[in-house]
């Protein structure tokens, strides 16, 4: 007997819909655009009939183990607020939870959309092997996803994961979140660009300067030139793997997970700062050197700690949603 | 019946051991120098002896549910190996968990001293009502233990809790660890002295030269000035502050737990350098605000995230030691 659940990722541009089976198979997706302009009321109404379109065409097929909704911003767990969400503007302080729950008119199980991608990537992605790990998506932002012994490690009340706000430069780039040096400022595709634009007024590259005059200009870009050989392009994903190093470093040495992966757009530019965030992180983790194997000449191998590429690109996050309700019916 | 575990903590100074009841109630305790110099075998008979000592008093009055034993280093779980341990020198590489057990004849459960000092504000001191919290130990190092739901997190091979070695500083002064800028750097009773001496080199503080003649002369020195005014020692405590709010904000940001305890000697110094701390930790974590009462005028009041003194001094880590063993056998 088929065992499903809906996931849905409700993203700022786009939003996804899929029914995925306790085994991980996509059964269907839908994607559409979020039409934010026409307002909350609109997109929840949208989001609730693609759920029941789903349900609808799977009833009698299988028994639907609920919904989970990845959400760009951060939820209170105990209420169901959505706190901050700079992605959906206007739904700030909104009870997000009780009002899906009320149009759907079956239980919702709501996530933060970085901590949904970790676990879909913990579950079926780079992460399949290791029952904890943690994720880096580098996007707009820089969101961050823990999954220990399994589960979506979520804190006192559902805001743990924002290791895109772990500090690499006290006194650095100011950050939205009030700090400064936070490593979203050196490692989104926003800082990719900022850090790019900074170049070019200091008249370092003429390539960065043609390519920005595109209106599409972004970090893409930018790799592409870091490809090609241009230097200050090159500097740039260097500050990227120095910035996503020392947190990493951090975080194997308070955590020692055994992976650790990089996802979102700019993850794409592996080949242009791994090598420096490898360094960096061999450098400032003796946790990591300690896991590394070589360094004893042990019997038992040490167990070794893995940086790695995510591997579900832009559908972690959907799986990871739907991940949610088949862990609280228990069949996952 | 009384039931009761043995609990252990190897210093490098010294030897201090319990009997703990399943109810924390410390039933007896015996305390001498580690006799280092004496060699590896000496310490370990001697401490074998005084273990076998309080389990032949309590035969017949109680159950012994086992012994448990903080050692500081890093103790690989796997093997039970000793994998670094500056203070106990000759120790490294050491297989102790085989040995001890060997000369004891009964199982042993080994653990860090800094995680088992966590493990002991989590069960009796300053965060006995959360079952999840982080500890640092401000010592001769920044030690570093994370309890979550009641257990030691221990991360793949036993090495996690490392907080010490967060970077707060990524050019900052050279750690023993191989990094720079580690938070044992700034924070450390060490620290404090070497910023003293920094001070003096420079020429900030006759009273700190002066202080700094005697043989004796450690940061409770310069705690003592900066409470009497002296303006460069009240500085040195604002980099302690400093340092640690950073730390913390980091991980408040990614962990979202209910409680960081701070302990070991320069958390004496309390009233020096919190006030830092703390306007560091409110400016760097916005997940702190978002806990804060006050900040949203919601009829259920989120819950708040504290940062807070250790309670138990060095009996932390025999407490925790103890804990140990109990835990083990389901009593606790």
């Amino acid at each position: 007997m088929l065992s499903y659940a809906i996931g849905v990722d409700l993203g700022g541009t786009n939003l996804r819909i899929a029914a995925v089976d306790e085994g991980g198979r996509m059964l269907e997706k839908l994607s559409t655009s979020t039409d934010l302009a026409g307002g909350r009321d609109l997109v929840i109404k949208e989001m609730t009939q693609a759920i029941h379109k789903l349900l609808d065409k799977f009833r009698g097929r299988g028994v639907s183990r609920g919904v989970g909704i990845g959400v760009p911003g951060i939820i209170d767990m105990d209420t169901g607020m959505l706190r901050e969400s700079p992605n959906l503007p206007g739904w700030s302080e909104f009870p997000v939870h009780a009002e899906i729950e009320r149009r759907l008119g079956i239980p919702v199980v709501l996530e933060n959309d970085a901590n949904a991608a970790a676990l879909g990537e913990q579950w079926l992605g780079a992460s399949k092997n290791h029952e904890s790990m943690c994720m880096l998506t580098l996007g707009t932002g820089v969101g961050g996803g823990i999954v220990l012994n399994g589960k979506i490690w979520h804190g006192m009340n559902g805001m743990a994961g924002e290791l895109g706000h772990f500090n690499v430069e006290p006194e650095g780039h100011p950050c939205n979140c009030g700090s400064r040096g936070c490593v979203e400022q050196y490692a989104s595709a926003t800082a990719v660009v900022r850090m790019a634009r900074e170049a070019i007024a200091s008249k370092l590259s003429e390539n960065l300067a043609r390519a920005a005059e595109s209106a599409e200009f972004d970090a893409r870009h930018v790799h592409e030139l870091a490809k090609q050989g241009d230097a200050a392009a090159q500097k740039i994903f260097r500050c990227v793997g120095r910035a996503l190093g020392i947190v990493l470093a951090d975080m194997v040495n308070g955590f020692n997970l055994p992976i650790y992966v990089i996802g979102g757009g700019v993850a794409s530019a592996w080949d242009a700062f791994a090598p420096t965030m490898m360094e960096e992180v061999r450098k400032r983790s003796f946790v990591y050197a300690a896991t590394m194997p070589g360094r004893l000449q042990a019997a038992l191998p040490p167990k070794s700690t893995q940086i790695t590429m995510a591997q579900l690109g832009s559908e972690a996050g959907l799986y990871g949603a739907a991940c949610l309700p088949l862990q609280r019916a228990g069949v996952k």
